[in-house]
């Protein structure tokens, strides 16, 4: 059998999981809770988990009583005209069936992707699997904020797409107003679409919005957008995510989620449009909520010999340890699991070719408790 | 954006629910029970939507301890050695994600894959979304067993697989010993891998044993078996399944399920093994179950003006209308999903020509009483 991904190893987020189980570490690594999802929304799926006639397959696009919620949540949040949920909602299984399905239904071989870099470690090799070419644009240490020369600089005549991911992970960067303005001017004479991941979009700090890509009407009418019921509601483990995007485009997402899982689990798309039908103040909490997670350990580190790097958005805080090691980062990640007992992402796993800047990645959507236990290991390195 | 599938519609399945509906049709189109799951399986989803810790990411194979329930199912069911819950098993969602992700991890650009014809909806356009070039062998009615030696002549260098699934959907078609025995002698000095969908493993009828692919050393060497808890617990909603195969192949497949759904639902993947650990006799009951349902929609459609094909195995019934009508089969099934209130599948959609019989398709997992009144409704035409 020859494989297809010859070089793609387990990914690091289930490696360094492991890593942490085997050396009983405090897990910072994997990006997920160690809380749970709200009580009324774990009662929600346990009540359809016994609701007769609740156990069979769902319509191919999603549950229209939760794709009607998605929309409504959507025109409440971002002020503007909400998707249609016929026919440009699409509920799958996470986000990461979201990608994989505009990225098969997208890219034809040969199709060149534009993938900012560090990314999120399915973007190249779920290019590479349908046969495109990924493109990768380099984003710059401590802001990581796109520079649309280098961008422009990469665009050509096979660029069918562009990736984009805001709030950005492992960074934390987030696009501006102006980010999305340029980037239109940018692709306005192209045939270049844009996915816009913002599964992080409930966790942008510092009294600034989230710049979703729907904001922007030139973009949003090439624009596949993808959110996350696992970010926003603390169970990553539901798997649980839609794409929103135009019509036409809509119906070839579709046209490969049919195959790739037909649809997603019936009960928990029940739970969710209960959650989201009866409860619009949960993702208004979210911002604050992470801040303080954010400030809390920053705060706490605040002592340590890590330099902490800015974090405008998202879940994760990135460091420089050069003053404690001058060691590659993922032999540091892996001893910081071992004998400080936290474990850590090394940035290098978001870089095709394993470029290492000496910088690891924390997720501090934790328990304040595991964040105080984990800065206590870490401050005196 | 250029459709990589322009000719592919909205799933027939889809179509025909949706037709049903609006008809306010008995629908025996989609494969799907109208019962429950067991009382006891849907209690344990209940327990674990509410149980502290089981909200996030899944280890990305699956659960452990469902894996390992499935390997002891596998051996008890069939006796022959369990698969390795390390490294031969892997939770999908639903079997669908597992036939795509099997196509996509073997499937290169330009291989050949045989298909027998009828086939479930999916593969052919799954194996031309690798690259691939789906090579179609008939099956011929009443009985649609393979001629192995139109098998044998379509084989080439570039065969890289070859899709087996008994029971067959639409005809109920069962695989013999014998049938194995012949395969495994075609396969011998070839590169060829078999991908085996048993989703409906535990509904054979008339005594026969369920020849599972697992069940011939020489083919499960190069076998990847999927099943379906959808199918074995009438939770289709639930989206779940799993692929059994080596090491070596495990390994690709994962390499792909890394990236096309990561993992999937952790309480439902407790609530399975849950229902695995304790009662194995669930699977034990459903030939007598489904074989019941078979015998009492054949014996309520007796006097009808319908011939009805031999169903050795699955949940469907084959039937010729000819006698009724002279129609195409997509014209007959509209007209009686809209006149006589009973939705069905027309069989032209399992060819990818079109190719039409004058045969449609009854789904008979369902309450005897939908049998009846639909049964009612068929008679008089
Ligand atoms: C699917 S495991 C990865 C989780 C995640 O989003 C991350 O850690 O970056
Ligand atoms: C995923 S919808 C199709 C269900 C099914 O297995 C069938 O009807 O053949």
């Amino acid at each position: 059998l020859v494989s297809k991904l010859p070089d793609i190893g387990t990914s690091i987020f289930s490696l360094m999981t492991q890593l942490a189980q085997e050396c009983g570490a405090i897990n910072l690594a994997q990006g997920f809770p160690d809380y749970d999802p709200p009580v009324a929304l774990q009662q929600a799926l346990a009540r359809h988990a016994t609701t007769p006639g609740h156990h069979q397959y769902a319509p191919m696009p999603g549950l229209l009583r939760l794709r009607e919620a998605i929309a409504h949540k959507t025109a409440r949040v971002y002020g503007v005209s909400a998707p249609d949920p016929a026919t440009e909602v699409t509920i799958t299984c996470g986000a990461t069936e979201a990608l994989y399905a505009v990225l098969a239904a997208v890219v034809h071989p040969g199709d060149e992707v534009l993938v900012l870099e560090p990314a999120y470690d399915l973007y190249g090799p779920a290019i590479r699997l349908q046969g495109g070419v990924p493109i990768y644009v380099p984003l710059e240490a401590p802001d990581f904020r796109p520079d649309w020369d280098r961008v422009r600089a990469a665009l050509t005549p096979r660029t069918r797409l562009i990736m984009l991911n805001s709030p950005h992970n492992p960074s934390g960067a987030v696009l501006s107003a102006q980010d999305l303005h340029l980037l239109a001017d940018l692709l306005r004479d192209t045939d270049t679409f844009v996915l816009s991941d913002e599964v992080y979009e409930h966790m942008v700090f510092d009294e600034q919005p989230h710049q979703s890509v729907l904001l922007h009407p030139e973009l949003r009418e090439r624009a596949f957008v993808l959110s996350s019921f696992g970010k926003t509601y603390h169970a990553t483990g539901w798997k649980m995510g839609y794409c929103i995007a135009p019509a036409a485009l809509t119906a070839e997402v579709r046209r490969v989620h049919q195959f790739l899982t037909f649809a997603v689990s019936t009960p928990t798309q029940h739970a969710l449009a209960d959650a989201l039908e009866t409860d619009t103040t949960h993702d208004q909490s979210l911002p604050d909520f992470y801040q303080y997670k954010r400030d809390l350990f920053r705060s706490l580190l605040a002592g340590s010999r890590f330099e902490l790097l800015p974090v405008p958005g998202g879940y994760f805080q990135l460091a420089r340890y050069r003053q404690i090691s001058a060691e590659g980062d993922v032999a540091f990640a892996q001893r910081l699991t071992r004998e400080a007992g936290v474990a850590v992402v090394p940035v290098s796993a978001f870089y095709h070719d394993g470029h290492d800047d000496g910088l690891i990645r924390f997720c501090f959507a934790k328990q304040d408790s595991t964040l105080h236990a984990a800065a206590q290991r870490l401050v005196g390195l």
